[in-house]
């Protein structure tokens, strides 16, 4: 009990960890007495196994729901459009039309969608450091811990037939293995057109308020029918009102809150700079690419909203970390933790030495960013059918080691997954690959210099845009029967393949896995191994009631719905539909302030005062799009689409003075599928009309 | 006679140094034999001098010509563009609308426009170099001309009433004095709509087939009334058809051929990148500013045009750099020049070292660019207000010196002319201030690191943003009577001002000024000096039939109108208006393919087959935008507005291929401004109504 009292003792001395509606907590460690304490609720197991079940990850980056016993998931227009776009043509453009399927056989298979499903959570860091002594040097460890953790993904995968990920968290402070049910025939129900869904456009986006319907539906098929799910959400048709108390789960995708200050310096100066240099790089590339045509628009928006969308976030995060209030309160918090290990000569043996371990992994990574970013990283190689070739060339390499041995993402457990993507048959368009390629051929050649031996080797005598022409041209990687059969053939195909990127992939190999070998050895796994020892002095300080950083792996967040202050004036929390119409308006109904025709049309049958979007305090980020927003019975009051510009900084401290998730409201997305578009199917199921 | 023969032997056998229709040529060293063997055209001095005087120069970068004898000049939209746009408001924006002036009375003026035109050309090469010998180091060296040149100006000032600039030509190999005429009461006559000027927009910039009436007029003023000029082009309503033989007169702005390969290399791997990734960083910025709202539409649209039009130059250049083909041909031409100048003994010992010594200003000006480019060239204050607080530290520091010991920008000679800018009541708008310097301060950190002693100083523990708002809120210099008195003041009221533009200014000036120092003694100078033993012994081995790169001085280019191939298919040398409407209709009219009301409702009246756009294998870069098209009778039969991709290598190495001049054609301006726009005071004017 003194170690209970100092902790909490220390909690309010030194270091407030928790603010308000702070975490994104994981399904297995949720903070039922912060939610008692605050809110007077109780997150009884039996109302978190059906928010976890009824949730859904969009495995290429995004959250959804469960919303009918049916199968049908909603989740954001912009994670839905990548599938969406693909299921287009010249002809029919449904980001620009929308789409809705008037019956069950007109729904559309997705090319390449996985979703997953949580069905358990299981703490196996023992068995992940099972074997791993202090005397192994980082290289000796790496290969333990990845041997251990193929093979308990593997068993587990044996074992269940579920989708198994060993999910490192507290940045090596523990491992959870999350056992997934994994769903690859997913269709398209109905989709509203991008100008309803993105209205505001990329100068709106980030901002409030907001004014957008940014949903779609899918359904999860099974052995061709709609799958049965005992977990769905049930639909608020009131959904939430000013200071209510709600929750939101879904798969945020990376935080940064437990790094050191050396740490979040290196990615102020460094990695966030490079990072940002080369979306601007691509936004404007994109751009010119797309003003040329409308084809070419269609066959870019969505990798070009996702550029801009990142370029946005970046600039946000960005802005965070060189605002030295809060790299002061970064540092005063370590200082604080450093300060109490200290106080402990136990502490200070065990964990006293893992702040400046950490110092050496980023000066390590300093060294080789650069190359391991642009050949390992493959930012050198702009470019899907590269993707393909490396893939290709290395699932033959790495399947003929056992598995224990394997590179991460070759391991047994995941090559399932893999192939679905490496055989999908989404289109692959020439002109934007041979665009893409050079553009990232030259920005290579200007990293390193022309005269750089690999940039030499790269570029074989030829300019950046001729080699990227020659290699678009004359590869055969485009046909999936030509990827099947390189596969099928193993080692020797690639060995016998003549196709020039096929071969281009090999020739980068030796120097890409040197780079990889290397950050791993020398960045990676020596950070992990310092930010456990810091994740174990603060449990040992301040308790284990804390939540690791995000990791896109399912989380629960709470917070309420709230209003903020901007400019000392009062933002209120919610916009309505006669809102969006007042906005267009104030645009002069300019694009990207334009809303579609089936809006203005259908303007006089709204209530122009229903809700459409809200904000809350729940401590959300990237990853966490589509995310249901549930009240305490459990019910689905709104999805979560965006965060506030303010809210960028959450990568690295929460914060609830002005920082504020985004969602849909439910009323507004029940008034819009009823009187705009005439849903009935939909709202049938929704059980709402 | 040996010595010429061998000369031409050298230029048959090692080095073609001149390429069909080459050469940007002063007009005091033009090429008559070239003209007279080739077109069996006599550039007479009558001819050349009337040509010279109807030229003008728009002083912030571009061409144009006299057109009547009451002084109205025809110039590109684009080059007009920061004019038209400081003239309209929140209520009226030219740029969108177009202007006519109906009378004389109606003709606004331009807040900072300043014309020049060329009235004579000396060579003061010895003037220059008197009394610097080869025991002075660098910086005494550079002290010596600096004196020399700012007394020579002076001179020619007090003597003249003229402004006097002495140019460097081939790198320091020469030294020119121009005189020019001055104009800065400069007023808008009449301008077509941007949509027609810049018809397909971004996509279509710097691409053929092209459609753009890319054009403007002004009158010059002197003493209240029009000025009237002896030397203006007649118009010629015919133009010129496909072969014939135009002269292009203007002032293209800078090339790089007579660099060395070390020096491209320099400008391919370190700083191109650096200025593309800036340009696209203000590119990204510039745009979501515009597409918040018409209004910043309006404000950012010059910039943002200026950016765009850079950004895609500097892809053309670079693309030219990265190509192999084209730097082998640079190492060729180098290594027999030098293999040339070792088989003399005595060049051997003049100049051998020469190449060398440019490579060691390199190394010099790698060790400091990021630096000199951030704090000197002020990259890292992008901001118009920071630009004028420097100038007013730098005026009081600086007139307090003797004339020779002068930094350039303040020498006699030219204080006129910065003051008229410095006083400037152009419109300065906070909002666009305040992102612009947050967003170059922030890039700034980014460069050197948010721990660097002076980024700290020049952040005073703020945020980037943070820093730049409370500048732009605190600084007066937004009045230009401000302005005045702080100038009237001199160093006292600099040391007194408490203006935080001001005391930002002053802060960084030692450092900025340190930067400079080095930057002139360790690269300018000694790269001049190695420069000019590279252009001797070039003059000494090819002979001196050969012209200077470009330095935004009155050239004159030649060429035929011609067509050219790409992906095997021929490309015609001239467009028709009606092909404008037919690509309009290509792209579904939709913006920048749009057309104005204008256009379309005038359709029917127009002669669709009238020549509107038309290529040439003259020899232009930037800054030759404007630049009239002349035909042997000395008539105006087009205005150069742009090249083809292709042309942008004309940086580096002429070609003819495909690299190509692009015009409006004199007959589709007729037919534009008599049944588009009805202007018949400009038509009258012109001679042809």
């Amino acid at each position: 009990m003194t170690s209970y009292l100092r902790t909490a003792c220390f909690l309010l001395a030194l270091s407030p960890l928790l603010k308000a509606d702070e975490g994104m907590w994981l399904f297995n460690e949720p903070p039922p007495k912060l939610l008692k304490d605050k809110y007077n609720f109780d997150a009884t197991p039996a109302w978190m196994e059906h928010v976890q079940k009824a949730s859904v990850r969009f495995n290429d980056g995004g959250s959804g729901s469960f919303v009918s016993p049916d199968g049908l998931v909603m989740t954001n227009h912009h994670v839905g459009t990548d599938c969406i776009q693909k299921l287009g043509t010249k002809e029919h453009d449904y980001i620009k039309t929308g789409f809705a399927a008037a019956v069950p056989a007109n729904e559309p298979k997705c090319s390449d969608l996985e979703l997953n499903v949580l069905m358990s959570i299981e703490d196996v860091t023992a068995g992940v450091n099972a074997g791993i002594t202090p005397e192994m040097d980082s290289s000796a460890s790496e290969r333990a811990q990845r041997a251990n953790i193929n093979a308990i993904e593997k068993e587990s995968l044996d074992k269940t037939g579920l989708r198994s990920n060993v999910i490192m968290l507290y940045n090596g402070g523990a491992y959870h293995l999350y056992r997934y049910k994994k769903y690859t025939d997913v269709r398209l129900v109905f989709a509203p057109e991008k100008e309803a869904a993105f209205f505001g456009g990329d100068p709106d986006n980030f901002e409030f308020p907001r004014y957008d319907l940014d949903i779609c539906f899918f359904r999860v098929y099974e052995n061709g029918k709609p799958v049965k799910v005992e977990h769905y959400l049930k639909w608020s048709h009131d959904g939430a009102k000013e200071g209510d108390l709600i929750f939101v789960s879904g798969n945020p995708g990376s935080t940064a809150r437990l790094d050191t200050v050396q740490h979040l310096e290196f990615l102020r100066d460094r990695s966030n700079p490079m990072v940002m240099t080369l979306l601007r790089r691509r936004e404007v590339m994109l751009r010119v690419y797309s003003e040329r045509d409308r084809e070419n628009l269609r066959r870019a928006q969505d990798e070009l909203f996702g550029v801009e969308n990142s370029r946005k976030a970046y600039l946000g995060m960005q802005a965070g970390l060189q605002d030295p209030a809060i790299m002061e309160l970064k540092r005063r918090q370590e200082q604080d933790l450093r300060d109490a290990v200290k106080r402990d000569p136990k502490l200070l043996e065990a964990y006293g030495g893992a702040w400046d371990a950490v110092g050496k992994t980023i000066e390590a990574a300093g060294e080789i960013y650069t190359d391991w970013y642009m050949l390992e990283r493959g930012m050198a190689f702009h470019s899907k059918l590269f993707g393909i070739a490396r893939t290709i060339v290395r699932l033959a390499q790495e399947t003929a080691k056992p598995n224990a041995e394997r590179l991460r993402e070759y391991s047994e457990a995941g090559l399932e997954s893999l192939k679905e993507e490496l055989f999908s048959d989404a289109p692959i368009y020439s002109d934007l690959e041979t665009l893409e390629l050079g553009d990232s051929l030259g920005m290579y050649a200007e990293y390193e210099g022309m005269n750089n031996a690999q940039v030499r080797k790269v570029l074989d005598g030829k300019s950046p845009n001729a080699r990227a022409d020659e290699l678009v041209r004359g590869t055969k990687l485009n046909d999936v029967a030509e990827r099947k059969r390189l596969v099928a053939g193993g080692l020797k195909a690639i060995e016998d393949s003549t196709d020039p990127m096929i071969r281009l992939a090999v020739l980068v190999d030796p120097e890409a896995r040197r780079l990889r070998r290397r950050y791993d050895d020398e960045v990676d796994q020596p950070r992990r191994q310092a930010y456990a020892k810091i994740a174990r002095a603060r449990f040992a300080v301040y308790g284990t009631n804390i939540y690791p950083d995000a990791t896109f792996t399912l989380r629960l967040a709470f917070g309420e719905v709230k209003g903020y202050e901007e400019n000392g004036k009062p933002v209120a929390p919610s916009t309505t539909i006669g809102g969006a119409f007042a906005h267009a308006a104030d645009h002069g109904n300019q694009d990207p302030f334009h809303l579609p025709q089936s809006w203005t049309a259908h303007k006089a049958a709204l209530n122009l005062s229903t809700p459409l979007n809200f904000v809350s305090t729940a401590d959300i980020i990237g990853g966490n799009s589509g995310s249901p927003v549930i009240n305490r019975g459990g019910e689905l009051v709104g999805i979560i689409f965006d965060g506030n510009i303010e809210s960028l900084v959450l990568d690295y401290a929460y914060s609830d003075t002005q920082a504020r998730a985004t969602s849909v409201h439910s009323a507004g997305i029940v008034e819009a599928l009823k009187k705009i578009y005439n849903a009935k199917r939909v709202l049938t199921e929704l059980g709402v009309n």
